[in-house]
């Protein structure tokens, strides 16, 4: 694999699911694979998961880290070609990222949605700009309409639990004080769709996704009506796609508890965290058995760590 | 050794101070130990010697550090149980604490008093819910009310000393234009408290600290008085407890100065650093010989390291 | 070699990249060097290309780097001595630099020009303050006045290319929004007084650097006819010395284009980095074949592997 923008970049998502779990079971395994090799970690954003897992998942392989925080710590880019730079940005993309591309052999970057200017976000100005003039292998670590390392933990997590049948997975919108992106919900649904499952998204009206990501998806508009039988309820906020970046509900309704979940085939919680406690889920849903958040988070540490593995085998 | 959150946590503390001045001698004897494990070191605020010697005695161990900046680089933090987080908390310490330890084996955590909130900071709110979420061993950096890492490279600091007969020490009070917490005086006192020494804590009245950490410690309110024969002054300024986290006296008179330090029996001036020159201490004392402030700081590594020493071995 | 704060401080810089050069061939040739050995990188100003390229040589060296954002990770410093610290600097450097050498052997330290203290920035007041009391090696990573390592990057660069006669290579100053410092143009007159070679300086009037800096130097106020059969092209821009820290010019004129690079002998074009696209540079010279900035960029790391190479030599 050379880059990992994308879930459909993985080879077989199946196969990478199981190589992870293996791999959990010996995170130290493979620590000589990354010996002398540098990724660099870029953050435009806050992180909390993502900055550690990736660290360990780095560390575990050999390969040395070097993180650093690019609005607070380095210069301001540009990405727009021909433009004269007078203004505040003091640096072109072109030239950071062939520069960084000489210090590291990956680089991990986030960079969050603008949520402001839909075009720029779904031409993933960050992450392709970087791509293009980098060089070496690029790994997305949540990007504007993206995230694929947090859906390939999500499928670890399903796998790890495995329900004797085909399962029914169900997604729904939650509300939030806050217009979030949809990255981690776009790579929900498209890890779904390389799974054998019975798929259905639920949110209020206004909340569609992309059309092009959720392609045939069900959409259920009757959140309880979706959860009946679910084996999983993937809970996530996302802002309208579009009325691009805006908060068009926030019916409480909208919020988890246990009713809703009583419905589903003792049905297991899910979410990316961080969460909003008692706003997108009720405590009694977050802190019952059912509730494998603190799993998922565990499995961020393995989904980046096979595909650096991937990815350190093909450099 | 569990948690580290206070000097009492050692079992010995005249054994653990023995064993540090050993480690000092060689300090990469045990690079071994922490091989393939991880510490997680978060900072909620700023840090030069905490930053630099936990780092550098994680190091020692073969123990892989990883710093983040919670304040600026992760999400804000909810400690109430059962809230509503509608407001500007995006996560919650359940999630947040049990996260951070599925990517490390020990934490560990500086978060200053807010000295606004006196019944929270004596909660020790934010390490007491990461030991009660997190599952692994959680590190005192210097919490709401103790820095026992500085008592015990303090308490190292006088052995490296050590009179040839029960030593007098003083910790005095003395003034700064802010208001500071108590965490170092509170922890030099109770250190002082499992040692065999004539021990006098001197300040302005108005400054007594909490009476449940001084117990039945003397207090002597005239400075030089209590100067007299000191082998040791350990030199502290704090805001008032009763009247709490207020700056109740400025007095420049309590100063350190050379006719001060005259009194004692040649003693040894003490400070945990950073320290405001003229202000709290004047430049003859603290760049005298018997000023031993830097060979405090180089004990900083020694105390972490055999913290996190006994820790590992416990692990 | 002790402290590498001027590129005056190698005994040799012939001898400096020919060994340079052949560190590049094989990087992790002297990876044992640095082992149980520690770093402090202390960033007082942002940082790109000096923030990872001195981290991955330190690596290389198997030098153990703790990256510390000194601004707003630490305390405010004092410099000036005998002062009351009653204001808002709450430590002295006469600490800061004597507790942080307890943790590693080697500091590095970038600390900008304020470009308003005319005789403080001449001092190098960070810098010097640092080699007065830390006692160890201490290593500039561009200071109030220069930036040996770019210098010692940039004669890597121009090494590696050798045209077979004594060079012609012009320093160029260009046009720029705000007001930059002296530093990057200073370190390279001084590296090109160390070579054998025709060098000229060319700026408006008013852009006249320290005369205790370029000497000699052949300064030439016509920047076309500067640039005739020049074999090496470096651009930079710089706010005045004379009128200290202002823009005294911002003629658009003195921009590089293709049109100025014609009558070059088939020219290199050099710049530091970050660079300012169709301001100090157009587009078809940054992006031509001629253009080195992106290898420029590359030998930093091996400027500063060859320097803290010979510094833990001589520890």
């Amino acid at each position: 694999m050379k880059h990992y923008l994308n879930i459909n970049n993985l080879d077989n998502l199946q196969n990478t699911v199981q190589e992870a779990i293996e791999l959990k079971k010996d995170e130290l395994k493979f620590s000589e694979l990354g010996k002398g090799k540098t990724i660099c970690l870029l953050f435009f954003n806050n992180s909390l998961r993502t900055r550690l897992s990736t660290q360990k998942a780095a560390q575990n392989l050999g390969l040395n880290p070097i993180v650093m925080n690019f609005g607070s710590e380095g210069w301001q880019l540009e990405y727009e070609d021909g433009i004269v730079m007078n203004k505040d940005k003091a640096e072109h993309v072109k030239e950071a990222a062939k520069v960084i591309a000489q210090y590291c052999d990956i680089v991990a970057i986030r960079a969050f949605a603008s949520l402001t200017d839909k075009e720029k976000d779904l031409a993933e100005v960050v992450l392709n700009n970087f791509k293009k003039y980098a060089g070496i292998p690029v790994v997305n670590m949540e990007s504007a309409v993206g995230h694929p390392l947090q859906a390939l933990a999500d499928a670890i997590s399903m796998e790890e639990i495995k329900v004797p049948h085909k399962p029914k997975v169900v997604l729904s919108w939650a509300p939030h004080p806050r217009a979030l992106p949809h990255a981690v919900a776009n790579s929900f649904v498209e890890m779904m769709q390389l799974q054998d499952a019975d798929f259905v998204i639920t949110h209020p009206k206004g909340y569609e996704l992309n059309p092009e990501v959720t392609k045939d998806a069900t959409i259920e508009y009757d959140q309880k009506k979706a959860f009946e039988s679910a084996d999983f309820v993937y809970v996530k906020n996302w802002s309208s796609f579009n009325d691009y970046g805006k908060v068009v509900c926030t019916d409480e309704k909208w919020m988890i508890d246990a009713d809703k979940m009583s419905v589903t085939n003792n049905g297991k919680f899910m979410h990316c965290l961080p969460v909003r406690r008692n706003v997108v889920v009720a405590d009694e849903v977050i802190d019952s058995e059912n509730s494998i958040v603190i799993e998922q988070a565990n499995n961020r540490t393995y989904a980046a760590q096979i595909v650096l593995k991937k990815i350190l085998e093909d450099i």
